[in-house]
């Protein structure tokens, strides 16, 4: 049986009691060191008084992304503050994937931004994230 | 039967069609010209990999008090950009309090204050939000 | 001799060193734990094509306040992330004032609040800056 | 004598006034429509109280960046929003570089991504703007 890398290793973990993105419908895609890649679809419930999708929605997408991102690299990493601007509507059954690169890290801080798009490829919002590292690890260091 | 104010009509126009904000649990407060107060209570299927309340649902509370306080004004208003700092974990069963005040609006631009607060008045989130004002009414300017 | 308190102290020697903040004739008006008060006036240079205030001067002015604010607890603090919103324009000779707030500081995080107002108490600018403490200090801790 | 582009005449027209940032000493090195890249030294005058360049520097240097970026599109456009993180310390004499990209317009409000790299093309920050975009234009739409 193949052995998982560290950072899918520790999204796996996280997505266990991650009840918020299971509701969502999130799906990871893909994982590497300080990346990530996921994606979800917009069902009714997710709808604001304006018929189109809650602007916490496209957020959550984006943050539970930076989460992934920043603790792959197998330091318990929390954030502290993120920012997020709407580029264009989004609506019921639209196909919603998020990209997290990694902008810098130091020793305890890291910034990442995240792009959501939709299933025609246009961009629906960007995100920046920047978390504070923590010492504790996910998964002994020398595995 | 006493009539509603404008802004709590637009409020309950727009509440009644916001299945996330429906979801979430939220119940408004109060809602006056450019200011709003909501509660909701935080739900197991609120909480991310860490065992606390995931970064989309403060989010989520604050943006739609940001959405409410700027469209009480019975203009409509759709949110361009939003920052949110995490100051403090949320845990199960936690009852948030998001409170809306307006920094500043132009013709076309608003810029709001939210602050996101627990049970014991704890500081948990801050928010920032920017919308744009739209020339479109909610109701009739002379009702 | 009266003894400066450690934030006035910690203040006066980042000033000393500190050429920009005295380009742009910042005056300390009043330094505390975890907040100050700043004012300046609008010179001709700090203006930009549109013949107000450039916006790296209001940005300068609410930095250099976070700056003082944060490093006043005697912990060197290095901002990390700084966000403002341009509310109204500023012309020359226009006098500005900053006033800093402390939102929220952990062991090595803090995150601060500064409005920027002019000589009417005009707000011009909101400022939120987020700063990384570090474990040294300016002064000995028992001085 | 070949004319000039709409957007470098733009840029010519407010670099004329822009005496900040002629004192910053920034030279304009390209702008095309949505995108401009700008260079500039840093000076004793706009270090720090710990020796490094003042954030305010970085951010007045994208700043610039994003007013040019911004109007070379013939659309008189100020500066609703921005945010800055800070990257890496900057040190007198470095050079430094700004180039902006535009991540998107409507027909009111225009997002603009600005990187600070220095001389040895190092990310010293990352900057994010907002305008808003006036219908009052620089030069007639047909010249």
């Amino acid at each position: 049986m193949k052995k998982l890398t560290i950072p899918k290793s520790v999204v796996q973990e996280m997505m266990k009691n991650d009840f918020f993105s299971q509701w969502l419908g999130i799906e990871v895609m893909d994982v590497t060191e300080g990346t990530c890649k996921l994606k979800m679809r917009i069902k009714k419930d997710m709808l604001n008084g304006f018929g189109i999708a809650h602007g916490g929605i496209a957020f959550a997408l984006a943050d539970s992304a930076l989460a992934f991102a920043a603790n792959s690299r197998n330091k318990k990493s929390l954030v502290l503050d993120a920012n997020i601007s709407f580029l264009a509507p989004v609506k019921e059954h639209d196909q919603l994937y998020a990209t997290a690169t990694e902008v810098n890290i130091t020793n305890r801080t890291g910034i990442y931004n995240i792009s959501v798009t939709n299933q025609d490829d246009k961009l629906i919002a960007v995100f920046k994230g920047i978390v504070f590292r923590k010492s504790e690890n996910w998964f002994p260091d020398q595995e």
